[in-house]
Formats: structure tokens, C-alpha cells, sequence
């Protein structure tokens, strides 16, 4: 395998992430100075993944600690409750960034001094990044005993080290199997409209020369109806305590077709997409600028006055999904019962 | 409504056809003289649908016919048999290629000097070009009552005029509802790789003034999930007696999605695509070139040494459609005893 991918990393006072907008014909990192830029990196997909989202948000908030306009310990506090909201509201539909942010919200209002609310916001931000860093590395334990030696994994959209902080969910599982000596080979979705499959899964796995092949979005069915494939491994960026997976949109075709050629669908995520508050009818699916569907590489392709919907994610119902596979282990159905004992306490 | 499309018309001993890959920016006529030039044309998609490439293939031999190199019956026959069979080799999902060229070639047989032949198999061809044209209105004759007032159709790739001789399939069913008076939209899916529901259907609906908005393929799914779609209408490269729907790929996911939201899903295609005789497992999935998904808009977006497969149709199985619409009638369940009884006498 290559080297690891770090996507993301503190450095001299300031966040550094690796722009995925780029690849896969550049490895850039852009430079996060503070809160302005944070947001708009999440909002323009330079970074994406819900883990990693939350600790560009968690870092977001540090950042926006250190520009604090005061030295009143209440306006501050004011000031980073505004910062936060601002962060959360970039992007509605994964939990992580909420989570993230929120941890170092209230570990931020324990400090007693402007100075030790800084260093305590990042001290938290460190410690987000390290836990998910160790949270991948789990999922890669638990779920790559689900995947058999020679098996072909289907996965869309990019849940890979580019998604979170390093190792990734569901590219975790295959990585981890592969390092278990199986051969695993991997069918991945080019997924539209952003081609995050194309761009970034494919660029993850044949950096670790890991057998990758692109097919387009609507061909799974069919490629799974032709026995081409035995497993479906994806990410997620909310999974609701009824079993109940939000993830990338065209996860839910994915996992009709699955339930259909009876083949095992799990999704993988770092507790900190656990989410056992929210009920599936109260889930906000962003909706992005239809220009992603009617452009393609700056290139108009529908006739002028045509409209488009974006819908960014798609919620997959729970008698579809076979296994939620965490940093704490693997749950089954029942979900109700199992994603709250096994994951969360 | 714009003036009726026109996408394929037989003019001073050529066929000239809209080449659609160059649409919706140009809408041009290629001009296609002989045989080599008429496969080209299917191959490269430059016409496409199951129901125009019989048209022109049907064309294509009365051309071939044209350029004969002997003055000898048996001689010729020879020389037609093997410009038929290049031509039905061109793409293998469809039945109407086959089913065209075919009955142009027993017209052939049946005449008693070249003169004759070349006369007879261009009159076959007008027929049959004639044909097809009453089967897409009495497509949409047949199939109109399906729609409702109010309706939002989801439908996939283009099954419209540009599909056929002029009018539609899927199409037809819309047009014909519209005619009738009915407020009916359409959700449109992109169809990668080749963008034919951005490029074709939204070009074919706005120039009609039907509303339509574009959607990824993957989020078709979601959508329903909704309540967003009231009815889905696709067209189809050959049905079995058994229901088994041939169609362009992302027509399966659409289905099941379809089953699992509980609505009606129709396949609109002329008694040409209607095929006794092939059993599901001896269907040819034609595969094309994974260029298609590999680059878009002639930029590579995969990383270099990266390989992709393309599915270019799949097959939705009888369980899943609600109905097939031909301009014999509708036949619903069970398909094995209704499309033979209905639409073959």
C-alpha cells in the first residue's frame, strides 16, 4: 500500500485539508485560516465525508476562537455560539458536523479565560481528530471479517481516507480485509453529479493497488443481476437509531437492488454518525444548486430554460440494510433494539 | 406544440437522420448512402432507440441493395444476406433491428430481378418507417388514459420522437395525455453515460412546452421516496412473452424503486420490440466501450489506469412492470398469457 492519505492536518496555527475538488489530477492542500473559510471549503465540497466535515467543523471553531472580537468572557461565548451555528448550517444533512462542533462549543464554555478557551477548543478538535483516526481503523477491524477471500464489494460514492480523517468507513472495511491477506476486488459507482467514485474511491484504491472498476450509477442493478458482485459496503453521514442510513444520493437504489439479488448491504460509519435523537421524517436532505446536474466539467449539457433537482442524499430504510458496521462493533437487526445497546453506550 | 420532429426521412436515394449526438446544441441531418455509413451511425449512437435503428437498418439494406456488385440473383441474395447480418450485428440488446432488416431482406427474396429487388426493399422500408410512425400515435392512443390530470411522469433516457420515426413511445403515452387536455410533468433522469434524458428528452419536452426537470439517475429512487413522482413511463429495447423488459441501463433501479413506493410502471414500446421467441437468459447485453464512463464531455475524469465496464441496457423482470403499452393495447398481468394473446394476433 502506499503511504497513508492524510486529508486533513493542523499546522502552524491553521487547518490544512486536501482539496478534493482537485483530484484526481492534483494533491493540493488548501489553507484554512478561519471561520469564513472553513465554511466555505464544507459548502463547496473542498471537503466532504461527514467525518471529515465534523473536524473541519471542529477546527472551524477553534479558528473561530482565535478571531474572537472581545475579551468579555460572555460576549466570547456569544460570539462562538453564532461561529457554530454558522458551521452547522453549511451543510444539513450529516450529524458528524453538528456533533463535532457542538463537543468543542461546550468544551469551549468550561474555560475560565479567553486564552484557555482557545487552547481547550483545539486541545478538543485534536482530540475529535485522533478519535476518528481510531474510530476507521475499528471499522476496518469489525467489518472486514464480513468480507470472504476473493469476494467483489460494491461501494458508491467516495467513503474512503478522503472522507474522513484518514483510512476511511467503507473503503476501511476493504483495506482492512486486504490486509488480511483476501483478495477483494471493488466495483465502485462513478456517482453523479459530483463523480466522487470516479474521482476520489477509484484514485484511494489504485493508489493501494487495490482492483478497482467504475461503472455508472444506474448500472449496479444490473451488475449485481448478472452476479458480478457479492457485497455492498457504503458510508453514511446520519444513521438514525430505527436503523434508518442517509447517505450520498443513490444509496437507496443501491440497497432495493441489493434486497432484491438477496446480497448482504451494510453500511459503515464512526459512531459519531450514530444518531439517536432525530426520527427519519425529521431529516433535512440538501438540496444543491441544480447547476451540478445541468453542467458537466463547465459544459452546459441540457437545452437552455431546462430546470434541474439536486437532491444530495437519500435515505435507505432500514429492512434494506443488513449490518451497521462502527468503531464498536457490528449491528444487526433488530436495529431499534441493537443500535442503541451495542453502539452507544 | 413545435413543429413535429422529424428525425429520420428517405430523400433523393438517401436517408438523411438527425444525428442526435450532436444535440441539443445542433439539430443536423447526416446524410447516410450506403451500408458502411448506416452501421456507423448505429454504432456510434449517432441514431439511437430501438425503433429508429430498425428504421434505419431497414434503410441500410435497401442501400446496400443500391450498390450491389453482381447482376446475379443468387449472387446478390448472397451479397444482401451478408449486409444484413452486418447490420444486425451493429448493436445485439434490440429486437427491432433485427425484426427491420429482416423483413426488408425476405422483400428481397421474393423479387425476380435486381431492378425489382432494390425497388421492393425500398418500398418495404417506407412501410415499415410508415408503420411505425401509427404505432407511436396509437401508442399514446392506448396508453393517455394511464395519465392523469396533474400527473408527474418520471421517465428515462429519451423514448420520444428522437427514439423513433417521430413522436415516441414513452413519449407518445405524454404527448397524447397533453393532447388530451391533462397538466402532466415530467421528471427526466440525465441517463449517463450519454446524457440522452438531458440532451434528448429535455430537448424534445421543453420544444413541446411540457414541463420537465432534469434529475442524476441515482436520485430517481429518492424522488419517489417524496412523493415527488405519480407515475413512471420508459420505453424498451425488446419485451419478452414472459414481460421481461430490455432497456436502457438505470431502467431496473427505476423499477424496483418503482415496486417498493408502490407505482405503476409502464413500458411503451411498438409490437416491433414485442419478441416471442428469446428467452431472458439468451438476451445480449451489449457492452460498450468504457470510454463513455470514463470521460465526460472528452475530459478523463477517472485517474489514468483505472478500468470501468459498461452496461449499456438491463433487464427489468416481469414482477416489477405494471404494465406494457403497445398500439395494439395495454397488457397487464400475467404477461405470459396477455402479450401473446393481446399483442401478437
Amino acid at each position: 500500500m502506499a503511504s497513508p492519505l492524510i486529508p486533513v492536518r493542523w499546522r502552524n496555527g491553521a487547518l490544512e485539508a486536501v482539496d478534493s475538488t482537485l483530484l484526481p489530477s492534483k494533491l493540493k492542500y488548501v489553507r484554512i485560516t478561519n471561520l469564513r473559510q472553513a465554511c466555505e471549503a464544507i459548502k463547496t465540497m473542498k471537503v466532504r465525508g461527514a467525518p471529515l466535515i465534523g473536524v473541519v467543523g471542529a477546527y472551524g471553531l477553534v479558528l473561530a476562537a482565535r478571531h474572537l472580537r472581545t475579551q468579555n468572557q460572555d460576549q466570547a461565548l456569544k460570539q462562538l455560539r453564532k461561529s457554530a451555528d454558522t458551521l452547522i448550517q453549511t451543510r444539513p444533512t450529516g450529524v458528524n458536523l453538528r456533533w463535532a462542533v457542538e463537543r468543542v462549543y461546550t468544551t469551549s464554555t468550561r474555560a475560565q479565560t479567553i486564552e484557555s478557551l482557545q487552547e481547550e477548543s483545539l486541545r478538543e478538535a485534536d482530540l475529535i481528530l485522533r478519535e476518528e483516526l481510531d474510530a476507521a481503523h475499528n471499522i476496518g477491524k469489525f467489518g472486514a471479517p464480513l468480507l470472504e477471500d476473493g469476494d467483489t464489494v460494491l461501494t458508491h460514492c467516495n467513503a474512503g481516507a478522503l472522507a474522513t480523517v484518514g483510512y476511511g468507513t467503507a473503503l476501511a472495511v476493504i483495506r482492512a480485509a486486504v490486509a488480511q491477506g483476501k483478495n477483494i476486488s471493488v466495483i465502485a459507482t462513478e456517482t453523479r453529479p459530483l463523480m466522487q467514485g470516479s474521482r476520489l474511491t477509484a484514485f484511494e484504491l489504485a493508489r493501494d493497488k487495490i482492483p478497482v472498476k467504475l461503472i455508472c450509477d444506474s448500472a449496479a442493478a444490473e451488475t449485481m443481476a448478472l452476479g458480478r458482485v457479492n457485497k455492498i459496503v457504503v458510508g453514511a453521514d446520519r444513521i438514525l437509531k430505527t436503523g434508518h442510513v442517509t447517505n450520498k444520493i443513490g444509496t437507496l437504489p443501491i440497497a432495493l437492488a441489493a434486497k432484491f439479488y438477496h446480497l448482504p448491504f451494510y453500511a459503515a460509519a464512526p459512531i459519531s454518525t450514530i444518531d439517536l435523537r432525530t426520527e427519519p421524517s425529521q431529516i433535512i436532505i440538501e438540496e444543491r444548486s441544480p447547476r451540478e446536474v445541468l453542467y458537466v466539467g463547465g459544459k452546459r449539457i441540457a437545452p437552455v430554460g431546462v430546470q434541474a433537482s439536486n437532491l444530495a442524499f437519500d435515505i435507505t430504510p432500514p429492512e434494506l440494510v443488513t449490518g451497521i458496521i462502527t468503531d464498536r462493533g457490528v449491528a444487526l437487526q433488530p436495529f431499534e433494539v441493537n443500535i442503541p445497546l451495542q453502539l452507544k453506550n
